[in-house]
């Protein structure tokens, strides 16, 4: 992955789609307000993309880079990737598949209807999901979205660090939450040397974490308030290669930090995220990481999708 | 009220205080994701304020631009306004006492606690806490702040506009929510004749336009579910002097549109915000206002008090 291929995403989403994506904003706050005085806040609000996710992105941008068959789109997923890969072929008027297994909610379901997609309830867990939904490819030729091992995927991602340069300028240091990883690798391959990005994950849900002490990629126990967005068994190999050359800090954070950090971004900020999108906030008030006199962090807020009745 | 009030108010604000209060974002949206085809819809997201609401640049202004005596400052609101005066009074490190009435929840007082204020139960409604509140003052002689209809707090308001104008520049027009009129007083003074500034209230809190059908402000009932926030009786008189010169547009909405106004920011938008804050919205939806081609229409999110639990 490299930032020419980010470059390319970022033009190929603007050209047409501008009215499909939202460039989201950026909020500046003094440090002070989260316990760094002297450092500068920056939060992008990608919560506010469209579906909820800055995975809109990379869907889109693996629908518009290929040729899109008769038979569609498919993916295996009743979360954010399932949700943005409905949004992105309804935006593009081809039709969309999505696989999830008997434990997705009716609510998460309803929701992908919603956006016009025909859900199909496969097996009990994700995994057997995914099985029936590879087996559908084969079968149909449609084109398949990956959550976050794909180039596309990854690179539409980056466009989200492209954004925040044209923005408000580069920032010193970019706090990432990782679950497979597709986030991490296109903010990584757009920043490179040029600012510190440091990978966040739950103590519960380690992929990256566990992949780097065994310095490969392996299958991970996933669990916790994050597993839902957060909840990739292992690293991709994408997100493991760009980590390796690019990522030198990846933390690790208890559940009751991200609740705590969560539910103050709704107290005091009226942000309502997920607990995947509070890892940063929490990533400074437990003091996990410590931003230098004026350095500027940048916190990426990357998705929404949770129930608001969650918040006190 | 006048531009060089509000350009005074943005200097007082900015000079200082810009660690307080945030500059708020703005983010736009296809005139299509609204229902209106061919406008430009900015958002100003002005709920993420300090205080989950417009009132902390009101209050501020209020407060910097008055001595402070030792008994600091009192206000009587059991809501925003409370809030936001006592945010302001502990960026400034003053004391404040708020009265409330027995009717305002645990929830909103202990809120007021924690933001360093004296909180004091006075009189069953808020017509009896405001009597209290204005005998206090008398004997302490500690600065009063008024929700809506002083200059200082509508000047204060007005530095929305100014900000707007700042970040994306001059918009055709913006719809703004109206209670007591502080905020539209503010924001059709900055504009003046060079933005179209429409005025929207619920149907059943319509003190603007029950004032324009009498020919002056007068008292009115109000109720509905934006009465929380908008539930002035009487429109103020510098919103009435205002509005009468620069406002052409007063809009009234029904609770229905309002409450599935607020529904489709959450739901579209993840944007978690009060009834007051979705009048824009509706007033786009029901067709109540109408965009002309090409236009930019702004609409003003302007508070985040509520229980995110009413958010299906």
């Amino acid at each position: 992955m490299s930032s020419s291929e980010i470059d390319s995403a970022w033009r190929r989403l603007t050209k047409g789609y501008s009215h499909f994506l939202r460039q989201t904003p950026v909020v500046k706050l003094s440090g002070a307000t989260l316990g760094v005085a002297g450092a500068q806040v920056w939060l992008k609000l990608e919560h506010l993309q469209v579906g909820g996710s800055f995975k809109a992105r990379g869907m889109l941008n693996r629908l518009l880079a290929n040729p899109i068959p008769d038979s569609g789109v498919i993916v295996a997923s009743g979360g954010n990737a399932g949700i943005a890969t409905a949004a992105a072929a309804r935006a593009l008027g081809v039709s969309c598949e999505v696989f999830v297994p008997a434990v997705c909610p009716e609510a998460k379901r309803a929701r992908l209807r919603a956006l016009g997609a025909q859900v199909v309830v496969a097996g009990a867990v994700y995994s057997e999901a995914l099985e029936a939904c590879l087996a559908r490819q084969q079968a149909t030729g449609a084109l398949l979205t990956h959550a976050y091992d794909q180039p596309e995927v990854v690179a539409g991602a980056g466009t989200l660090a492209y954004e925040i340069e044209q923005q408000v300028g580069l920032p010193d240091a970019v706090l990432v939450s990782v679950g497979g990883g597709g986030l991490i690798a296109g903010i990584a391959a757009w920043f490179g040397q040029r600012a510190r990005v440091v990978a966040l994950e739950p103590e519960l849900a380690p992929t990256l974490f566990q992949a780097r002490a065994a310095g490969q990629p392996v299958d991970v126990a996933v669990s916790g308030i994050a597993a839902d967005s957060l909840g990739a068994r292992r690293i991709g190999a994408i997100a493991w290669e760009v980590t390796q050359r690019h990522v030198k800090d990846a933390l690790l954070l208890p559940d009751e930090a991200i609740r705590a950090a969560q539910q103050w971004l709704w107290t005091e900020l009226r942000l309502a995220v997920e607990p995947a999108a509070a890892l940063g906030v929490a990533a400074l008030q437990t003091g996990a990481y410590v931003p230098c006199e004026g350095e500027k962090v940048c916190l990426i807020l990357c998705g929404a999708n949770m129930d608001p009745a969650s918040l006190d």
